[in-house]
């Protein structure tokens, strides 16, 4: 996919760089490309609902914001994106050193996006678990402010 | 139904008290009945991502943490209940001064629980506009620590 | 809900009686109100799965058609509705006599709908049982044929 | 992941071989893998909603076969799978020769497995485009028959 902004890169950083909520988390973005991001989270107790376990709603925020800001790369530089509706499956308790979310856009379209992303943990001890799943709807906005940007 | 857990608004209050996330929203939880809850949320400028509009990831919170505590009053005292999966639709940009979730079950399961969710902005106008709704799946956690309690 | 075009009931019925994949199972549109549509399946043994118990599929697709035809009715006379996402759960098996699946709209908007559905089996001893339960979204179509209609 | 039935490829495609319901689509099993397996249709007048589009519940019927027969071949000999729920998004139009349906288990569990799922038309100049992609979780079942068997 080629983004119709050639500045994508510039745009979706800057965005993400005041989103007050990612910021509260210590999330940082590690990758933008063509309809693709990802977002890194760190362990801290703050994050926990329970000992050891990341709460499941900061896993669903870090992806909700990465598939977010893949739909937001391959937008017009006056057109936003607005998520209508996801769905999330959390596959297993987020134990974890870094929680790694990877959003992508599977269909870009004139009026709807649609979009996967999943979290994946990684433990100290090297391995990795998938800790979420997530199917996503945008809409593409042309006349009002945008949530992603 | 019938609560297996007589004391079940006990716990279910003290469950959500202990819930530091539900805490920093500064959430209040107005309504415990079996199968049912009620997580009031106000206005506040921390809580928006776009001047006068709660981001949509709060309001997601707080219905996710009505429809848990919905399923968790239905337990019996030792067992507790794990979000496996939601889907949302955010319908309305969430611009108000109160917002309503309400969270109950739709079906009561031994291994699977089903539930509904949704919430109301409440304007000063006395308008009213639903702004998600939810749907999801939560497991009945008998042998290790549940994600709601 | 004023529906915008006078002969919406027309409409719908028409269309339902036209789809093939409905007059297959046997299904019967038994309620049309603005925003809101009933079917009607019966019990027969082709339906099944396994011996007693209709098809998950069979059961998702009338609840399909019930909120398709429920955007449908509010929408004017050349404009149609386009299903562009649903999440079904299937919260007992279906065992009945008669399926009764409706669909409503819950909130209409310019370009998206959003719909909620469930269909409840009636048992011959009298009892009612839920046995599915969905949340969708639909997309208002003006410029090519929609396909609920 | 390795199968603990290692007879699964007869099980999974005896099982699909006796419904009903993929035989009146004329679909056909053409993979098993542990874990996936893949599900072809192909274009014919009796499937389409409107000229030339197969329809969205046909579509999504094969690919919540596809996915229930992934999870299906992890399974002990006695062992069944139940689909809980599901979410798909309907992408594109259905048109083309041939649907390729896959799914496949992204975590297989004790008690709940997920699975993700896609179709993909092909047309006859060559061309693919994907048309639905789908995420479900399905529930173990050891003591009941189970849906997929």
């Amino acid at each position: 996919m080629i983004p119709p902004d050639p500045d994508y890169v510039v745009r979706v950083r800057t965005s993400f760089s005041h989103q007050q909520a990612m910021a509260l988390l210590g999330a940082q973005m590690t990758e933008v490309q063509p309809g693709v991001t990802e977002i890194v989270l760190r362990f801290r107790e703050e994050l926990t609902q329970q000992p050891g376990f990341v709460h499941g709603g900061r896993i669903t925020a870090i992806v909700a914001s990465a598939f977010g800001y893949a739909a937001l790369s391959l937008m017009p530089p006056d057109v936003g994106v607005l998520t209508i509706e996801f769905k999330v499956n959390l596959l297993n308790p987020a134990a974890g050193e870094r929680f790694v979310a990877r959003g992508q856009v599977v269909k870009p379209g004139r009026t709807i996006m649609v979009c996967r992303g999943d979290v994946v943990a990684e433990r100290t001890d090297g391995t990795q678990q998938m800790v979420a799943l997530m199917q996503a709807t945008m809409m593409v906005v042309r006349d009002r402010p945008a949530v992603s940007d």
